[in-house]
């Protein structure tokens, strides 16, 4: 049973797929079987690196009878279709944050999946970092008192990367609060408990050549009275990755020097068609594909998504790349994490035991829906000017 | 004209005073001529120190011929009082922030000055400080295009300084929002342009033995639709000034090996009482008072309120410790500010100005009173959970 693997099936080999790929093929957990791709290209490429069978129809992937499982990462906007053929075929599911772009979507998810009897997980997203899961623990210990405040903030380049016409169209998913939100909401939820009663929240919108949200700044209540302030800037002027250390999202040390090159190369494409087809030859298959670098560094540490500040009663705790600062009453100290050997591990590990040890998923259908829903609450605050509550509140599993 | 002195009385010598003395003493369009304090040690040492004369009352400070101006730093309670007192007697008045404790009495202020005839001007605040007018002009510039989000945070030691004991009732003008508020928010509401529309926030108040509001979330919308959100905590666990390249507050280069130092000085106190004498103790007349070092030395930087983050439409402005960070589309600089000779000067070049050259001070009643209506919605939205309109936004005069 402990060497059990995963027979896994592609549904996207897009950039998120470029990601995850040195952890689908590092995990001894996890063997590659198939794969489908709108895209020729990415489909030779997949066959010719894994001598894997690939598909035109995520259909046709899922009627694979070699198939256990199916990592959905295709656009936000085709998740719940995809996620619903995936289990009418029985098979589990790992999806892309976000789980989707509406509440009722996500829904019909968690059914598809309970009526199939089918795993249904919701990943990567940054809040399955292990200083994250951590810091989390640490919360969970008593040591420190209840969470009373939490602050997260990003600045990154979001904006200036090259995207598909509907990554800057809200309507269909696209802006920060879908993509970003998705993993910024999900880890304060994670370290403040989970339960969400309302937000209050403003979004910028302020390059009118990507007129989508690029920021935000949202005000979270949780049931208990702990807060959370949130704030995300995408437009690629200042960087907050100067105050993880310089570390990146991936874990990796980051040049400063390069700034503006991500603004500069986007230069090249002057059409929404030419910036989807630049987006496209750097992915998997392309002509400019260069696998991702984040494995393979020795001095790799852990992800991250920018500074997140939990003030308990009696610490602040600040999870970094190389483990958790805990800030207490009479010294500041790093708590150090252990950097798993294989990148993103962690999400196969909720997906392994899921499946395989039958354990409950944090991040599971209802988990994420819940997330779906404060992002969703951040765009219609900003909307009315009001607060908005929430409806589907769920509390973190611990 | 020019070197025209202002004759200086002074009202309240305790920890505020001993801040602003560099300045008095520095600065050659100030004359220290009286004081007035409760206190006989303090008024002995102003006394001996200056050759000057003191008072027990302010009344007879105020009523001292030789003095053109008060500046008032007793306790926020007393500021709406002792301001009246000093108009009556034909006194400009600098008062310090905040500028009282309620809108009734800044407004009592403001009447009471305009009927006398003399300069009112609210401060030292750490808006004063010439980064983040030099952030101001660069909006003003029009380079950058309009503002549209603004990010504050600032984590500190506020809570576990010696305090009085009214410092921690919220009723009588104690925690942060009264004493940290009218620094953060009078910074914010500078470089949003001043008019806050409405506020919603939270605050935080979880160390029972200081029970009063330690810490606060807020977010701001302003009346061109930009927005500011705006955190802080004063319980002396994580240290903000980290993201300042290690400059505190007063400019000068801060120890991080000192953590924990304040909260462990502040044992030696087991009550309320011993508590407000060791304040006392370290003022000005008192046992342990030393001089505020921060004028003295050699590699003093510009004073500062944490981390401010201003995202206009093509750049993200930072006031620093040195001048102004420009993250703009194609590269990241520092713009310098030299530093002024003698620290707050940019204080006395307001009053000055308002008082020899009748030039409107940014810093008067109206623009003051507009900041502690915000401070106190946040106190108010934090009860009522739910977003408070403001009734008296003031645009900053540019
Ligand atoms: N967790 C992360 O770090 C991370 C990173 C990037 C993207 N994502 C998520 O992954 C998802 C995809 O985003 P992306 O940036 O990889 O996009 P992408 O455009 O790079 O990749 C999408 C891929 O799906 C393929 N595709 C489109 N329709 C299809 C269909 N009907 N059947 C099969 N394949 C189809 C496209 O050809 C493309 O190869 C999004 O939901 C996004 O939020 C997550
Ligand atoms: N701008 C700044 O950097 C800064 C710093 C500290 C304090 N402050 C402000 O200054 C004010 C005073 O705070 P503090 O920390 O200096 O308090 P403090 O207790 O150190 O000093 C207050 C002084 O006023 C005296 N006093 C009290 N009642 C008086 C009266 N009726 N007449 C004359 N003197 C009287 C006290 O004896 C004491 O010396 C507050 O409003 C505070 O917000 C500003």
């Amino acid at each position: 049973m402990a060497d059990r693997k995963i027979r896994l099936g592609i549904a996207g080999l897009g950039r998120a797929f470029t990601l995850m790929l040195p952890t689908f093929t590092a995990d001894p957990r996890i063997e590659l079987v198939a794969a489908s791709d709108l895209r020729d290209d990415a489909r030779k490429q997949f066959e010719n690196e894994f001598g894997a069978r690939s598909y035109g129809a995520i259909e046709d992937l899922c009627r694979d009878p070699d198939v256990d499982a199916v990592y959905v990462a295709t656009p936000h906007q085709m998740h719940a279709q995809h996620v619903a053929i995936a289990a009418r075929h029985g098979k589990h599911v790992l999806v892309e944050k976000p789980m989707a772009i509406a509440l009722d979507q996500c829904q019909a998810m968690i059914d598809a999946a309970k009526k199939a009897g089918v795993i249904l997980v919701i990943g990567h997203s940054h809040s399955f970092n292990a200083p994250i899961l951590h810091t989390r623990a640490l919360i969970d210990s008593g040591a420190y008192g209840a969470v009373r405040m939490i602050h997260a903030l990003n600045y990154t380049d979001y904006m200036v990367r090259p995207r598909r016409p509907e990554e800057m169209d809200t309507a269909q998913g696209g802006g920060v609060l879908f993509s970003q939100g998705a993993h910024q909401i999900d880890i304060v939820r994670l370290l403040g408990g989970g339960q969400v009663r309302s937000v209050r929240a403003l979004t910028g919108n302020w390059d009118r050549s990507r007129p989508t949200e690029g920021a935000y700044s949202a005000l979270l209540t949780f049931d208990d009275g702990a807060f959370a302030s949130c704030t995300y800037s995408g437009y690629a002027h200042f960087d907050s990755d100067e105050f993880m250390g310089w570390i990146g999202e991936m874990g990796l040390r980051k040049d400063p020097s390069r700034y503006g090159a991500g603004r500069a190369a986007l230069q090249a494409a002057t059409n929404a068609d030419e910036e989807a087809a630049l987006k496209a030859e750097r992915n998997y298959g392309g002509k400019n594909y260069a696998p991702s670098s984040h494995a393979v560094s020795p001095e790799r540490l852990h992800q991250h998504f920018g500074t997140i500040i939990v003030s308990c009663e009696r610490a602040d705790l600040r999870p970094m790349a190389g483990g958790v600062m805990i800030y207490d009453d009479k010294e500041a100290r790093l708590d150090p994490v252990p950097v798993p050997k294989v990148p993103r591990a962690e999400v196969i590990d909720e997906f392994y035991d899921a499946i395989v040890h039958g354990k409950s998923p944090l991040h599971d259908g209802a988990w994420s829906m819940a997330t779906l829903e404060v992002c969703l609450a951040i765009l219609q605050s900003a909307k009315t000017r009001a607060e908005v509550p929430t409806k589907h509140p769920i509390a973190v599993r611990t």
